[in-house]
């Protein structure tokens, strides 16, 4: 049996704290499908084809992992439709935690898909799409807190 | 002497977490005053008087609950208004409590009100009025976290 | 209808945070039941006829405060002789919440009575019998910490 | 490839609070370790060969969990020895999260295996070997908080 | 060698849970640098000058303190500029801090600037320039939250 | 004026999450004194000696760092004995705070010294004496996350 598991958010852009999450749950299940949620009325900071390259080209080839887009949905629709059978999670603090429960005990009742937490490297646990984005809008150096493509793609916006 | 609380809220909509605390605030006073605070500048969800039939609908007729609208202003004025001795506020978690700790002693400042927490029934810690409307509006279905009637009113929106 | 609550603890000494809870819960209710909880097999720091005195010395005379002693059992049992209709406690903080929860949801579920929790003065959120008899016991001064005669009787220990 | 996770603990005794993460573990991997850690230099509240048996006898018969003594010693390394991939832990509050993240962080430096972290039935939060043992030994009736079983072996105690 | 400090804010206005940092921050270094950070196109609730005259006034004559404005931009380049060896923040409780920690890290990460967090006055955890705002907006009294200045021009906004 | 602090703790025995905040006090500060605080009464894992022995053997040789032994007594005492300006405490998390603010507050309460707080290195946010000392009781590595020194006396202990 094939364990496939789901890693959604809007990855706008995808910095290294997400990979480090992906890459974690690429050894704990078969397959890996990081889903990019975006909501075509809100074009976000990048168009989301865009996000998938940008994800796609941080991930060594090799991976069970696939990267896709969805229209902004029930999150559990999605996990359905491709067949995930766990909703992962990376945890930066106690915070995270506190935002993801109640999303993650709204999923289980709709569906009784599980959301199951992987702390995220602590040393990265300053990083997030909008601050990194922040930071690079104003000159800030975030080499090593995104890709290099991705950081490139910030110092260009 | 009469005992009387306010359950202060948007309550746009009720939801079964909002009437958990209701009735466990009728248990411990001789009177709960249900405020329905709101904004005519914004409309938000529900007109103000859909937001207080539903609350109504949804409670057993023999309570000593009294459901009223009120213009946002200092909710110590609308506590003084209605006579209340104390604000009762339902609490979902750690979270919760930090987000109204410093209301609550701001009031107590403005009028030496207490503002008395109650810990929700744990098995709607994840229900709140955003999350099931936004659930709602792709088709998930909220039955048991909403009254049914508010269910239905979601879903015909 | 008389409303009664009860104040658990085993006020080893009382200190002014104490007090500062059972005022407040004083303004709330009808009655108030400081019930000082002791295990005649555990002395602690004081025995339990001088905690009873210190709480009762440094109460204003005219509260509708009672001060007892019980043997360490169930405070839902404890709660019920007395006729509380509620346990109240104070909360210091978002750790202190954290920690009274699982207690006040067990004692809901033995009996159904109800913790209301109530925010302290934040300007003794320091302030715990062990850590002011720590103080004390190597020669910190503790006055404005609690009244004046636990302050004498720690430091004459 | 077979996908075998650990739930470590001391079940001194089984919670239904524990028995909720077994069967969410079960339902996302290929087999469950249920490692019962024990130090034979202190006895606990049960033998460890009656804490087995009580997990094994509420566990339905189906389900591909095996239940093992360990005598303490590193979690990681009895996870090498029964193969896990994984260690499960249950969350039920943030601070469970706060008290477990330097555990799993150790863990993952000493081998490199991950913890993934389940949010537990919030209807059981409150419920831990120790608030139960607690309450049964002052004649509180824990039915539905601990198997049936383990209920009666800790009124007999 | 100097000891300079450097207290980042929009202090829009300030309150007395700011100064009350300020002068703790005060007594730590041998200057310190308010730093009112604004943005040109965001005018906020006072502009910037009327803003850089609540924070003075509100102040000793004879501290070592330095009011000014700068343009919101990277606030590691803005302590540079003004020569600080590290960030003063004050800490309303653990809230506070999982909100401060990621810059605070982010920050580290730029130019290896330290951010040291001092616990604010308890007495004023509840004390925010919105949350006060929002109170005197609706007629209530903040005397004693804020400097009388910023109380008087509050009211006559 | 030279700035001195005081970076107190048992240091039983020291691990590189406590250099790590010592190297960040020694930054900000002209001169840092480690306060080994030991109750003679309570041998601990190393004896004092030994502990200060493997502290200063880990710190570069040109710091402005102190190391130095006091019987347990009140930390302000001591900060005052070495002329002590501030109290310097690394953070790991939000737990630790809280852990932390009782005390920084009474010491504040005693003689109005500060505790200044200094997020740690997250990378090390695990390490604690307690966890390192257990973990290599037991035969797991923890090179990394003590001086080399340490590890080898954890390891012949």
């Amino acid at each position: 049996m094939t364990r496939r598991c789901i890693c959604p958010g809007s990855y706008d852009p995808v910095t290294n704290g997400h990979l480090d999450v992906i890459l974690r749950a690429a050894a704990l299940y078969d397959e890996v499908v990081v889903a990019v949620l975006h909501n075509p009325d809100k074009p976000g900071r990048f168009p989301v084809e865009r996000r998938l390259e940008l994800i796609s080209g941080s991930l060594p080839e090799c991976l069970p992992v696939r990267v896709e887009a969805f229209h902004d949905r029930l999150l559990v629709d999605v996990a359905t439709e491709v067949g995930a059978g766990a909703i992962v999670k990376g945890l930066r603090g106690g915070t995270d935690f506190a935002y993801e429960l109640p999303m993650a005990l709204m999923n289980r009742h709709l569906t009784g898909i599980e959301t199951v937490f992987l702390p995220g490297d602590p040393a990265l646990e300053h990083v997030s799409s909008s601050l990194v984005t922040q930071v690079a809008s104003m000159g800030g150096d975030v080499t090593g807190l995104v890709p290099d493509a991705v950081r490139d793609a910030l110092v260009s916006r």
